[in-house]
């Protein structure tokens, strides 16, 4: 199977959207967006032997690969529209499987596969754009927390790093106009926290964490790769169902954080921190 | 330097553009389209010792990675609006300089760096993902070619693969309203010349063709990495100053080619054609 075989099988794979004018086949493809959309744009990459092992199926890579981008849109209250898929691997049936994974959830969400790269590589390694949509000025944002807002996670912390991903997008949809600020946990909750009380510049209690079945404390703190939605509600906000609230929005120098009285200090993954 | 430290520093690199409403910072940079604009979307990559090698400087592989795809935004006649940068390196100072080069064309072209993701890997590994925008309907396509059509080039043909890219943009802007179809050289003239007469279900025949000083007319033909755009011209329209006109689009089994009287089969660079 030659490169123009494997992209005039995925163009029949995948499946139109609202929008696409044009999607795989030409230099770009085109979307026509629509009066007051804006439009929410994130990239992620997924690497051999960093973010997975050739010992997973091809399937459940592409349905992760797409799943973290879609958990970005997620967190700005967006409604995915199409993908782009770079690809480096090396076995035409492998490249197959992984597009088969990654459409499924693509089919699910809206998501159409608008077009990508394809190379030959020897490690694995993908990114994935996704581009979703928001009305004008109201997207989920990391900056508007404010002293005394409540602090919640859409669910237990500590997933083992190979557990399915399902992308938030239902609650991230109901949290616009609600929420004061949200970002999806990717790095891990002390380091995403900070991140969002650096953005918002406040501080941070955490009173209490839910725990992932047979993962610590620690791994709950630290551990990344939840891809659960961490988001602030004003006191007067009646919370979402099935939510967890962990804590409060505190006056203090912007990005401290406690956490059952003890200073909590941001970390979590870090690519680079070896190199430091 | 830590992935923050990386990403904050970039982040004082770039520089706003029009439309950006959030960039570098969020979980989605937010772009805000105006009316009658249409988007266009491209992504490639760049992967160690594939399409590059570590003896060439990290400011010319991070200029090429984003001239790559610029050049296909060219193809659609599109102006660049942002970019979306995915990198897996492992020295900060690599980064960085990739980053400045690249920086350096953004700035040039008026394309903002609006976000990205960045990962630790021994192989160092690209994909830069360009939004541009086009008029409602405006965008050049591959398949409008028709019978009678004049087949232009844009320059000489044959590059060496290191050689520095400028992205067509001005002539692809130019061209709109005026080319029938039009698509940028990546994969060699017969392969993409072939995929154009596909697109317009049509034949074509080239008489000549630009080879740059130094090359052959076998790797003007069938080599990869020119990006010069490839385009046609009904017979009443004026060529824009400085193309080339090589041949004419003719009636016939869509995808046939002929050179100088002689069938012209397409092949050019194709990443898995060993597996076939």
């Amino acid at each position: 199977m030659n490169e123009l075989e494997i992209v005039d099988r995925l163009r029949r794979l995948s499946s139109p959207s609202k929008g696409m004018v044009l999607g795989i086949g030409d230099d770009c493809a085109i979307y026509r967006p629509r009066a007051n959309e804006e439009l929410l744009f994130t990239t992620d990459q997924m690497i051999e032997d960093v973010h997975f092992t050739r010992a997973q199926s091809a399937a459940s890579i592409g349905e992760r690969a797409l799943a973290r981008s879609l958990s970005d849109i997620a967190a700005m209250g967006g409604e995915p529209r199409f993908c782009l898929v770079a690809l480096a691997a090396a076995e035409p049936k492998w490249i197959l499987n992984f597009y088969r994974g990654l459409l499924r959830l693509a089919k699910r969400t809206g998501t159409a596969l608008a077009g990508g790269d394809l190379a030959s590589s020897k490690k694995i390694h993908c990114d994935v754009m996704v581009c979703g949509s928001a009305h004008r000025g109201k997207a989920l944002r990391r900056d508007g927390a404010r002293t005394g807002d409540s602090i919640f996670v859409s669910g237990p912390l500590g997933k083992a790093w190979d557990r399915r991903i399902e992308p938030r997008l239902a609650l991230g949809q109901k949290l616009r106009g609600l929420a004061t600020a949200c970002i999806d946990l990717s790095d891990g909750l002390s380091l995403d926290l900070h991140r969002l009380c650096m953005a918002s510049g406040v501080a941070a209690e955490i009173d209490r964490v839910p725990v992932m079945r047979g993962a610590s404390i620690e791994r709950a703190l630290r551990g990344g790769e939840d891809y659960e939605l961490l988001f602030t509600l004003p006191e007067s906000a009646t919370a979402p169902r099935g939510v967890t609230c962990i804590g409060r929005i505190l006056r203090g120098k912007p990005g401290t954080m406690h956490f059952q009285g003890r200073p909590l200090e941001p970390r979590g993954y870090d690519h680079f921190r070896k190199k430091s």
